[in-house]
């Protein structure tokens, strides 16, 4: 099969054996694959991880043991916990430490022509998602987790920093709670994707003097967190979604002073990111720069690499 | 009236001018006044402040629009909101951002004969807590700030991390929640101080394979926060309540991958901390480093400056 893969470099082939299933496991026909920065990342070493990146995707269901999945257009959640731990017992899977994640840690991805997957792992796409908008489902599913981790309602001041896909992502997702909202940005093109959509926004840097009960830090920079820190409320809330190398020389003094909370948030919920697409709450099709076909991967990555690219897709078609 | 004052460098006067009572405010007589890590961060720089330093006290009220405080014998909350805002509205003006806090900025201290604090601030003492216990309160009291922000049952593994003062007196306050604690510090004495309380304790370091549910930084170090991420569940929470000076190059990206909660802790509730020295819930007796004569208060704050110092007492009798 064909498949981008990554070892020591990155290299495409046409070779590629097709994977074997494991128990309870799926096989996927890739038809979509999206690039996140995680994938970028891994060609830097990121995770360590070496195989077939790609964890955005949408996908038939070749076979499968639950008969109900065969033929149908699926997306799937990336975890594969153990089934067996503490963490999955209280359905924490995501969390499970003995878990393989799709195409991010022992477990090949999506930049192939075919994938497996727990079946358990699988949700059906309504025919109103297109192919395109389905890669979208797992990054939306990240933005929504912050619903799932704080309240937040139309009494709140809200401000998200990051006008990159994730940040527009949660940007949409925050907006459908009535907050009053701002999203921070470097980039006039991007930010004025939401302003289409009547989301507030506001160029970098943030006025000091400005303050929010919530922020968002989805910069993906360094120094975003310790901006988030100098524009939340006292006994505000800092949703912190950003991963850099390495550790960040960081201001944290303000977290106790003020009495802030930090809250981590990784991947989410499918089920309101499906929904979201379904009902048209939110759009992801002005996040698309480009679709390349899968032999082109390379130069994919390569495009999807440059500063302030937006979303990159593959296609398996 | 005797003061230790710090303005560039702390010197002993017996001349300073007798603090003016403000609005609302109660002329207090010290009796004891403890020493504080900040009062030591203070002389050098901290917070800018200049002025009589010290917000650990007990003392007597000598004049007061409110009769009932006159001549009882009392300890004070150290913020000072300025009553209008919507922080001191909602019961938040520990977070006023016009607020004064006592010895700490912009307002003088307990370091002296005299101070002035609201009468708000002021909770009259038990007769059995003695008036070395009182000093305590304050310290105290942020030690049971923990509890207002977090539910901590006996399903928890709690860590807390130091074993300094602070360390100390949150190991004691969270061993009444009935959880599975262990403290873990670096000097075997002051460890033992919890034990003869039937405190779980160790010696630092903990073994990163141990997890917790909850731990506490109460180290007072630059890499506190990253060994209480390393040893804190996925989903778990850290409660900060190191400040240090300036950044601290820290690996934060765990707090994502793992969704921790990092709650930031300052100043807490003074009922519950005077309960639990009324009801001899929490013993501070061990805590007790030296008492000096205000007229030692340098060689007093030079003794409390020492590693691994306990707690040093100023005595105004």
């Amino acid at each position: 099969m064909r498949a981008l893969v990554f070892k020591e470099g990155l290299s495409f082939r046409d070779d590629y054996p097709q994977p074997v299933l494991n128990n309870n496991e799926a096989l996927i026909r890739v038809i979509y694959a999206g690039i996140c920065n995680t994938d970028i990342e891994i060609t830097k070493g990121y995770m360590g991880f070496s195989g077939i990146p790609g964890h955005e995707f949408a996908g038939v269901v070749e076979k499968s043991s639950d008969s109900g999945l065969v033929g149908k257009r699926v997306a799937g959640e990336i975890n594969i916990g153990c089934g067996t731990c503490t963490y999955c017992h209280r359905g924490l899977g995501n969390h499970c430490p003995a878990r393989s994640v799709l195409g991010i840690l022992n477990k090949n991805g999506a930049f192939a022509d075919y994938l497996t997957l727990t079946a358990n792992n699988l949700h059906i796409l309504p025919d109103s998602i297109s192919d395109e908008e389905a890669v979208f489902i797992e990054p939306l599913a990240a933005a929504f987790e912050i619903l799932e981790q704080v309240d937040i309602t139309s009494a709140d001041k809200v401000c998200v920093l990051g006008d990159g896909k994730l940040g527009l992502l949660i940007s949409q997702v925050l907006s459908t709670t009535g907050c009053a909202l701002t999203t921070v940005g470097k980039h006039k093109e991007k930010l004025s994707i939401l302003e289409k959509m009547n989301i507030s926004t506001a160029l970098a840097p943030v006025p000091s003097e400005r303050h929010f009960d919530i922020v968002i830090d989805s910069t993906g920079s360094q120094t975003g967190l310790e901006t988030a820190l100098s524009i939340v409320n006292p006994r505000g809330k800092v949703i912190l979604k950003t991963t850099v190398a390495g550790s960040r020389p960081t201001d944290l003094n303000s977290i106790v002073i003020d009495e802030i909370t930090v809250i981590g948030s990784r991947c989410g919920p499918f089920r309101p990111a499906i929904k979201a697409l379904e009902t048209k709450s939110v759009d992801v099709t002005p996040l698309i720069s480009k679709v390349f076909p899968i032999e082109a991967g390379i130069e994919a990555m390569n495009y999807a690499s440059q500063k302030g690219m937006m979303k990159v897709i593959l296609n398996f078609k």
